[in-house]
């Protein structure tokens, strides 16, 4: 399973309001990508910084996305799909910053709920 | 169901493999911690920068962490325990820093794999 996670940051002038029905409205969206197994995307609802070790301060982080790719050839066909190009059209419209993680787990599984 | 996820940065002069090997004892030894539900730790092996919106740039990440508690109750029996803070006290053997995030699901669901 390939994942990928974001940081999303949303545009200064968005509220929060608009922000989450645009974020479900992107969950909603992701049901008709090819290729994309599992779309989720969380709101960042508290940002703790009396960590038992050093804080690292990034600024504000507003939702984290995740993605799910069952292989390459299906990221391959998400790549390559309208659909996905229109879905990112949308996000260009909500998103203000984006950083990108592509992960391997080493403990837990890489099996999707 | 509550979660929370980390941002881990490994300490300037730890190895890449000490790093993992860290990661998988931290793992392995979350199933000992009372009130977690579900432990996940990934490595970072990419961070690409080449988004389709502005790039949130943070510097180097290593690792995303994740924690699953039930209810608050559970997450309180976490807190309280002696062998969650042994399993701090690990985390801050190989965790340079660390960047907290606590989320709530707006498009997904909360069930754990």
């Amino acid at each position: 399973m390939i994942r990928l996670l974001y940081l999303l940051v949303k545009p200064h002038d968005m509220s929060q309001e608009t922000f989450r029905a645009e974020c479900l409205r992107h969950y909603e969206m992701s049901h008709d990508v090819p290729g994309l197994h599992k779309y989720e995307v969380r709101l960042v609802v508290q940002q703790p910084t009396d960590t038992h070790v050093p804080y690292f301060d990034i600024g504000q982080v507003d939702a984290i996305g995740e993605c799910w790719f069952e292989n390459d050839a299906a990221y391959d066909t998400y790549m390559a799909s309208d659909v996905r190009r229109t879905w990112f059209e949308h996000g260009k419209t909500f998103i203000g910053q984006l950083k990108p993680f592509r992960t391997e787990t080493v403990g837990g599984d890489n099996k999707v709920a």
